[in-house]
């Protein structure tokens, strides 16, 4: 549980965060990154827009006041071999993953030179961060996809491995704005005995460690499968509704500190 | 918690249950009036379009056998003084309330004479079934109305006096096809120490004494309040997230039974 304590930070971004006012989210990002003095890359990886994308972030990441922000864009596995998007990684003190499809994160990037020296820099103290699809593919098993307002049922989830930033953990974002409650259990039944945590759009968790700390307007809803008690997923068929017992929940807004060893709020 | 075993079942219905097909929620509350001896009243009080409403019910009911099927239309306050309306609810061996605006049911019927019969027929052990705004007004406490698919915050929710047949529970309904999770879990703050029922749409508990068990397609969501072990109410503002630790989660689809006294499935 957690991340190794010299490892860089991970902020992991629910979607829709602010990038023209007081940025609450992306500010701690770049604090982390080294503030006036961070080297930031924005890896466009998920999206099909790469350079509008690519330049919404420049500016949010220059107006706070970042050193300098580069883009590197991967639109196929090939461009993660490119050595110069390789020398923007090894020069960065933040990585920075952006929203949009997180199935093209792991398809373009997992396991190539690029993905190494990204591995190389997070070991090294280096801060990631990922918003929507960028924090969607932190886990090592991702949700790729489902039915949003749904109750829990196999149906209402699809899932695939991720870049594994975050292990033993279960991702899902736009939680409250998607009401994805039941696609989030239905991920924690599939893939048992892992917490799962519901990122509100404009909210982040900042992973240090064994801890995270929340921030920004909304909330994160920590499912801890653990203490379940039972479930049906035995026989159960893929349109059949779910049932499990005994999990437990917290809801933590800003400011709430969480381990994810002993799986209890910091009070 | 739960109600007296003398006392007729409750039909707890989330709204939007098959009305023209295999009706399998509706069938329960038939079968719990009577089956094909019944003799259903339909309260029409919640919805602005009585005529119409109480047409579908009274196909429906008919459709499964039911012997008779009247409407006690209440469309003011003065009309829950009506003898003809408490002539068909003393007849009646099975009590249904519409969907629409849970307030007009309140308002129109709590403390009335009809109120009175209405109570006095399920204390002899008649069964009072309702949908969407007639499952809203079951506790004491009711939804009234606030944000779906949000996060929770006091915002979130508004509440009012229900008509109290279920104490010390929580209600809300369209449950996982809204998303209400962050509105249920702002009423629990609100008034905590009681269960929360989250029931999704075509699916229904039925309550019999300390009990109750699942029909339908959803799932039922019980939030268990009682094992908090903090909340940050004290000082909160309106819009502010809210913090909510060590609650405790049961998702329960058709079959399930659960027990209100001891807050525990039974499995």
């Amino acid at each position: 549980m957690g991340i190794k304590p010299t490892h860089g930070a991970l902020v992991i971004i629910g979607g829709a965060e602010d990038r023209d006012g007081d940025c609450v989210v992306l500010r701690e990002f770049v604090r982390l990154a080294g503030g006036m003095k961070a080297h930031i890359a924005v890896m466009t990886a998920a999206t099909g827009h790469p350079e509008e994308v690519g330049e919404v972030y420049i500016r949010a990441f220059k107006r706070l006041g970042a050193e300098s922000v580069e883009v590197v864009g991967t639109e196929r596995r090939k461009d993660s071999e490119c050595e110069e998007g390789i020398y923007t990684i090894e020069q960065a003190t933040g990585i920075f993953f952006t929203g949009g499809d997180q199935s093209r994160i792991v398809e373009f990037i997992k396991g190539s030179p690029l993905c190494d020296a990204i591995r190389k820099r997070h070991q090294e103290g280096v801060v990631i961060g990922g918003t929507s699809a960028g924090a969607a593919m932190m886990p090592d098993e991702m949700i790729v996809g489902g039915a949003s307002v749904s109750n829990p049922s196999i149906n209402a989830v699809s899932m695939a491995p991720g870049m594994g930033f975050l292990p033993d953990i279960m991702v899902d974002q736009h939680f409250a704005q998607r009401g994805r409650l039941g696609r989030l259990l239905a991920a924690l039944v599939l893939h048992p005995a892992v917490l799962g945590l519901g990122i509100d759009e404009d909210t982040a968790i900042i992973v240090k460690g064994d801890e995270f700390e929340v921030v920004g307007q909304g909330a994160i809803t920590v499912v801890d499968e653990s203490t379940a008690t039972h479930n049906n997923l035995e026989g159960l068929l893929k349109d059949e509704a779910i049932a499990l017992c005994g999990v437990k929940l917290h809801i933590l807004p800003s400011g709430y500190r969480f381990n994810l060893k002993t799986h209890l709020p910091v009070l």
